[in-house]
């Protein structure tokens, strides 16, 4: 039984983190830390686990932590920085569901995230957690940087076509949508229901904090192959879907000569993964069918045959978007079967 | 590994039944039938399902469902009458989600339902499976009728109250609400998304069809008490929430007497009971805490002690309402634990 | 041209309250106050006003008040209790949407509310604003109580039973649901999308502020008729309906005796009310029916005849139940037509 | 006072243009026909409208509706067709909502509505309805075809910078989403509540019927300015919003050279239309903040300035997308002001 410790965890990944690891048979929490929730229940924070857990918020303590065999962070940016060194010195392998260590380039990262950078030297030895990309570096990993649901969506994507050098990378668009639990679980007017219900709008056009981590990640796609990804140039533009949970992107990119098969390289490269799901021609993937698990459904098309592929890529962004594909890393780093503690099917409707 | 049979199970009680036995350890679905549908695999149907059946749909056919160990019908009322003698007769153990053989009274469901009975002879015979009235007599049952959504929020809400004859039965008050999928999945103007979103209204005040069968399983637990059910009255009043999934029934009843403590009544007499949750005093039941499963939340409260009990119960209409009550009655049918495939935590938010 | 003024009017109320008067041919708001918000556009706030406002906000003053002939306050309760007695004793006609002059009692004023009145010695001299009941005294009020929400509902459904002395008043009960503005514009995680979503649920049912009003407002049309309404008791349970708008009150009382014709009592009551619609005999009303306007839709019915009757009342909680009303006690108290500004149909679908 | 009949008008075009004329001072609808609707009053089909009309279905007739000032057609693609013909040779002036005269080329419109077209005389003489771009042809014109939905925004989102020539035509990109009500009051199981609440999906991408009519549109707009439209390429792909009302399109181009103000260029181009408001910049448009209205909101952006203009342009699918783009035509057909009829605010929250 693998001893799981969670920093944070009074916000949404944390409850979609205790949820699947409350059915998860080789994996038990037996720490879970929040200085504003010391002392409370699991269960009174989060009514879904009532029956679940007899389990307490505890302060944040190192050597609790260090008693785990793999501990996660479910907390905002800065937070994982801050403790980071201690655990890691410690031995502890962790999986950070935050954006702290996910950004290679430090300047990068304080410029988007507004902040000195708290451990900049563990970002390098962090592998960041996509296993259709890093399979291989997750089992060894100590430190997993977990992928944002933006990019998770958007890499799984475009992946197929960029790995075969498909497509033009100097003008990729990325129109993508998420629900309202993106925005996690704080106060704020702008997310009310009174304000999101029954309306549609983009945000972030300007420049959102997932487009260096989107692109990093196509580069090394690309760069894996390529050696260069110079050119790779991404439009993201986010938008916002009166819907609790899931996003979908909507990818655009111009084929740089004919393809003859576009429907079996995505399902050739997706065959063997787990948590890929490379729908019939024809269909058109929906969030729902992805809610509360941690499958990607992608579907691809040319539409009119003009030379511009489209392709669809749905997640849960609370499963694949975030802690389900942290569970994911845990089952590849401790050995497991890859989709252990998330092999129920989708609530539907 | 328990054999399973499917008759219907195009519709939302079909894809729920589906779903929950899909992570069941016991049992497998070997046969789902569908005359509009023979001969498509059901992940085409429902794709929450791809990658977890690899079954299509059949014609009817009486010697594939006898060879299974237990029959369910996911039909609406009129379809399991026609089938079930001859089901009966070659020993088959059938859960019936529909209202057929719910009422003991033919005439009774003959005027709600508007149509003959087709098979009055088995109706005495059928155990109406609400295991917390009727366990025991579930467990060697052969012919289950599966209560209704409405009915088995409402009843559970008065259950303990009833039991110790501590209210005026005269006058009982059940407000419900439910989510669109109470309605099924038929091609329905009334139902469209355009219609139902952002809006509430009640429907069948001047009578609903489960009414009968809610003042029969009242009186049922009033007379095993008393020897006699014949003051009771309902005024039943169901409404439309602009939600998916979920029953909320709000319960009113005149105390006959003082109660020294509601809440230490209800937590008592569900103690052991695996799928009634009694909340804590002062919190009321939310539906999205019991969303995809068996669960039933409960409150009790009399307010500003005036001698009025409100109860509010919740339900995941398709579950602990239909398919999940089916499969828990199931499970005590064949000696399993009685919560076996259904002990994941609802997905929240 | 009428001059009005707002005092508050950042909120829902007042945001409605600017849309309803941007369409008034004879009202015009020359000022609006915001102690946060002095110096900005009121479309910068609110996106729908773009073109239809060239006002801004500033800082609340007596003078720039009493230079406007009516004052409305849209501000949380204990806000116009610190203002009014300047502003009434400088001449000023004031609608106030809070709760500050609804309740004669200033005991239990105090009580329910938690603090200190801040103007009680204005209390009596207050109109309820319910122009279905009062609307003589309206025509010449100086300070005018707007009703709440719930309260509205409620009284117009129960009004013409009450009147006729039909119904056993010591057991009313009101299971009512609203939308999520009733809750205001305020952060609250409560009242995020996430969390209001696809869920329904109870609250308050320990006791809301709004059920002293309506037992006052039920006990004075029963006082008004039989000069006694000691024994009036109402047991009120509001819920939350994921919708943006909208009041649906379903009410519940006992006959006294045998009524011949519901439907008819019900239509001769307000066949010459502006406001109330009562719908043909056996349609039931939905909330999206009055979105937007300061309508009030009601049905009646016995059902089964048990002598049981149910009232379904509703309305827009930000209309008739708010702004609609106090534009509404505006045109009555100034001599207009009662309808003027409101005659636009609602948004269906 | 101009007597308009509208034929069909049982759908949601149909009861949001009788919403509209219930407030418009210059307009009266005298005829609304329907076969399967025929005696039935339009406040029985359409509860909002109770009050606002007295006014039944009648049979289609030549003659009736030739009595009328003008006609509309609410009525799905192939109808309007079929009685063209004999309204314009009877003199009459007709705004026709549906597709059937919008594409000029008769083979096109064949191919991509199914079947032949029963009217192709009249097609060269039918006025697109845009009036942003046609205002004057329209003044005069006999035949209106009103332009669809999608094609309205995604036309006035790029119309500025087709107009000055500074976007490559040959890779437009246009990500759009609609409401549900796009999709009309059919019966159909996809649009049920239970299938399109809480989800978000893309349809339509390898074709949708409004493709045609978009290029048409913008190459018309091109082709204006610069003598050729050859080399005009649209990718298309719609969505489905679980939102009722609303189209929501994000549009993408390179640009051809730096364009010194992008925001300026808006502003300018449409200073002077009623209808059309381009917002701050940094600011997006949100759906809900033109619902009920006939106003498009547009933003325009060039992410991190690397040559690729983002436009974002909102519009109520129902108004400014159907309905009300119709009655702005007919005001300008008849000299009123454009706005007239149209003038309040959206409903918001």
């Amino acid at each position: 039984m693998i001893k799981v410790g969670i920093v944070g965890g009074t916000g949404y990944t944390g409850v979609e983190l205790l949820r699947i690891l409350a059915s998860h048979p080789q994996a038990e929490v037996t720490v879970i830390t929040s200085r504003a929730e010391a002392g409370r229940q699991v269960s009174e924070l989060f009514p879904n686990l009532r029956g679940h857990y007899d389990l307490a918020f505890s302060e944040p303590n190192k050597e609790t932590l260090l008693a785990c065999d793999v501990v996660f962070f479910a907390t905002p940016h800065g937070v994982a920085q801050a403790m980071m060194a201690e655990l890691i010195d410690g031995g502890a392998r962790v999986i950070d569901l935050s954006a702290d260590f996910r950004i290679r380039d430090i300047d990068t990262w304080e410029k988007w995230y507004g902040q000195k950078h708290g451990c900049p030297e563990l970002v390098a030895s962090a592998v960041y957690g996509l296993p259709e990309v890093n399979r291989e570096k997750i089992k060894s990993a100590q430190l997993i940087a977990c992928p944002g649901c933006y990019p998770t969506s958007i890499q799984l994507g475009y992946l197929p076509l960029l790995e075969k050098g498909l497509i033009d990378t100097s003008a990729l668009i990325a129109n993508s949508a998420s629900g309202t639990t993106g925005a996690g679980k704080q106060a704020n007017v702008a997310m009310l229901y009174s304000e999101v219900s029954d309306s549609f709008k983009a945000y972030g056009a300007a420049g959102h904090r997932h487009l260096p981590e989107i692109e990093q990640g196509l580069g090394d796609i690309v760069g894996g192959v390529k050696g260069d990804a110079e050119a790779l140039s991404l439009t993201f533009v986010p938008h916002l879907i009166p819907a609790i949970r899931g996003i979908h992107s909507t990818l655009y990119a111009k084929l740089t000569g004919k393809v003859d098969d576009l429907q079996a390289l995505y399902e050739q490269r997706y065959a063997s993964e787990p948590f890929v799901d490379v729908l019939p021609k024809g269909d058109f993937p929906q969030t729902r069918t992805v809610k509360s698990t941690n499958m990607c459904r992608i579907s691809v098309i040319e539409p009119q045959e003009r030379g511009t592929v489209v392709i669809m890529s749905v997640i849960d962004n609370l499963t694949k978007g975030a802690s389900g594909q942290g569970v994911q890393n845990m089952n590849i780093m401790f050995g497991l079967e890859e989709d252990m503690g998330m092999t129920s099917p989708a609530i539907l409707p």
